[in-house]
């Protein structure tokens, strides 16, 4: 039987997101708390993340207020820690397929997310250090893992998914509204160049049917993320439009 | 059913080492391939893993020499993966526990060797950019993470240990043969610190209890591994001697 759940989470953060995306596939039944990143609570480290990160999970114990954690809960961090434990709180979900070789095509994946996707990500669009052709290679390592015919990135929608999508629906809102550390302008034609290139129509396939998902529309406030986003990277020196 | 397994792998690599682990404890009937990581076979990278890195796994598919890959096996590549992978292929032999709690209990230490343990040992060890506090935080925080009554990380041996162990045993060759990037003599001293400091004690007993499994004493060969890192190190600029 499946405990009490606490989800500390923050709807702008895609880590966070990945585990409100499985738990939600779940149909889980769980408190979800909203932690403000900019002032975080001053219970949160000490009582649920030592590392005063979201998400974080408490597990098990009381049912209390999640404002009050209680000593008895298991306190449970990281995303990709938490995308495996909801998959093993709910096997009949089946989050992770069953199959060894097919698991490990999800970790694999997962490992691509971590290893090549996001470091690309991060470095041209939040940091305006990196390459646009790395980044769009990035795209193509992805596409390439994708099952031909079609389907998540097992097949059935997994945890592999629930990776990915966070930081690809987080990166679009940036540059649909030309927000980053890219050079000015560049944002929304590379957004085009993503969604409508020839060579990456795999890819868009997939993306369509991820975002269209109903534990995707639920679980992402493109309004809230493109306000904080308006925010955080509206000061940030940029290179001339070029 | 298990099928047909070979590993490609290197006695001198950490990483392929982790998988070796597993294997030797599940008692896994496979054939091992040594890869000579300074002259890789040509079909390597395009017939095995096309990251041209050991460890990877050809799995399934007819029974062939290991240096004529089958293209019907499934290449499976990145250490981590490989040890879930062979953690769900061998559901018997409990290379992980069963209790959701305890999984993301291994995950988590897991995640700690790979973002705090490592970073802190290549940096200071193998770089020689890093700091010496840093490493023996690294210590504390692996050990903070053991279960205080003792027992492996999880408390019966698990993948956690698999993904650790095999960096700390390189790191002890190369400190107690003041082998490396830090400064010259530091390493039989830093060594010493680490097995004698009364601040280290559980750390201690469990390193004497992962070093003395047979599956790590059949897969660690301290003489060839001492050889190559005296190549290796051995030309190296360093700092005087402090």
């Amino acid at each position: 039987m499946v405990e009490n759940l606490t989800l500390y989470t923050a709807k702008t953060c895609p880590y966070a997101h990945r585990v409100e995306l499985v738990l939600n596939e779940a149909d889980a039944e769980f408190t979800r708390y909203e932690v403000d990143l900019k002032n975080k609570p001053e219970w949160y480290a000490p009582k649920v993340n030592p590392a005063s990160k979201v998400p974080a999970i408490a597990y098990g114990g009381p049912k209390v207020s999640p404002d009050k954690p209680a000593p008895e809960s298991k306190k449970i961090a990281e995303s990709l820690v938490l995308l495996e434990f909801i998959s093993d709180l709910y096997p009949s979900v089946s989050l992770l397929p069953k199959e060894p070789v097919l698991r490990a095509k999800a970790r694999f994946f997962i490992d691509t997310v971590s290893t090549k996707f996001n470091p690309a990500y991060f470095s041209y669009v939040i940091r305006g250090d990196g390459s646009l052709d790395n980044l769009l290679k990035a795209f193509e390592a992805i596409q390439a893992l994708l099952p031909p015919a079609g389907g998540f990135a097992v097949g059935e929608w997994s945890i592999a998914d629930a990776a990915l999508i966070p930081f690809v629906a987080r990166m679009f809102v940036a540059l649909k509204n030309d927000l980053g550390a890219y050079p000015v302008g560049e944002g929304p034609k590379l957004l085009e160049t993503i969604l409508g290139s020839s060579s990456l129509q795999r890819f868009q396939k997939y993306w369509s049917e991820a975002s269209a998902k109903p534990s995707f529309t639920a679980t992402f406030d493109e309004q809230y993320i493109t306000a904080v986003y308006k925010k955080r990277f509206g000061d940030i020196e940029r290179k001339a439009k070029i």
